[in-house]
């Protein structure tokens, strides 16, 4: 049995975030070596500081960094009527006890999960290692982490 | 060859069910063990009752309820103007003789695709298995599922 | 080693297609098979001439073919506000000198990336193998993609 899971995270939706860490941090619960690759709007879970920031060098990286904000500002993508979504999301999960995306993002650096940043989309949108935490262990191009990916199960959420 | 086939059904967007469901049924009809694993907008397409319905405990999962819907009231994921775009896709299924989702799910059962439920998505829209149709055939958590799709394609829809 | 990908391409955004050929190229350049399957919206990505045409045959599906638009119309999935994201997008990646989806889609083509369109997809929207360009190798239905795919990573996009 193979026991790796490799997950390209490109969206920034807040549910779908929680279905990355939900299924990252299952698996490496039970033992399974997760590898994370953060790409484009994915690449706001692994943000140093979270919120609606302006990171980047230029005007319009300043720009997509403010749209893109960051893990606590991540909609819902379906259901975000003006922003209450997430809201009733976290409240949710709170209420029955679920983890939150925050905890699950906490659990899967404590299981050992490595995260990965796309070189690719850091470059388009302005932003170097030092925009992230410092957990992420390193940033790769495509073909790299296909390799790392090689043998396992990989998703593209 | 590895004929096996499980699909994390997550949207609940018409489209991407009906995704969900040709490569289901086109890989179960030529021999593919298939698992579908629902969670959450994804729940909607194996719900007992359609419609727009409140299902769950507390008033929040209520709303839930009501804003995700079911099969029937599935948006389409880019075209969804004013609820026409279903219905325009409907129609063109219909009118070019292709199975339309409701027949492929039909389909799906028929063919002996195993359907399976997201034990922490229930847990968080306040589900029980008594909301879903009979043919769920079990409540799973994320590792369990990975178990099951161990050696043949897994895809997240 | 498996050096096999093969991608589900349903999406006509354009970050979510510039996605599909980042990854098609990376793996490609590295000596991959790479096998892309273009249905629903994603058949935007394949389409002979671009820009908002009408193609198909009925009321409906020139409706749908209006609606999809092609390749240089394709929206970015959360940022489109009226129009402007893309553009910024293709800006941001020249500026930065990162191929942009065109280069990315060329590029394909050079590296031997093997096309194939989604019959089902084409009969529900009216389209024929003369709609698309002459780079599409075959059409297909799921499960000779999927025996295709067999023995490597498939991704859904």
């Amino acid at each position: 049995m193979s026991k790796k899971l490799s997950i390209i995270s490109f969206s920034g939706n807040f549910d779908k975030l929680t279905a990355v860490f939900t299924l990252a941090t299952g698996a490496a619960a039970v033992g399974y070596e997760v590898n994370l690759f953060f790409t484009f709007w994915g690449l706001n879970a692994i943000k140093r500081k979270q919120g609606r920031r302006f990171l980047g060098k230029s005007v319009l990286t300043k720009m997509f960094g403010f749209l893109m904000g960051g893990l606590k500002v991540a909609p819902v993508s379906r259901l975000n009527f003006f922003g209450i979504s997430p809201k009733v999301f976290r409240s949710l999960m709170k209420k029955n006890n679920v983890a939150t995306l925050e905890e699950l993002v906490d659990a899967a650096k404590e299981l050992g999960v490595n995260f990965y940043a796309c070189e690719m989309a850091m470059h388009i949108l302005g932003l170097t290692i030092n925009d992230f935490v410092p957990e992420v262990k390193d940033v790769l191009g495509v073909a790299t982490f296909l390799k790392l990916a090689d043998g396992g199960q990989t998703l593209f959420i």
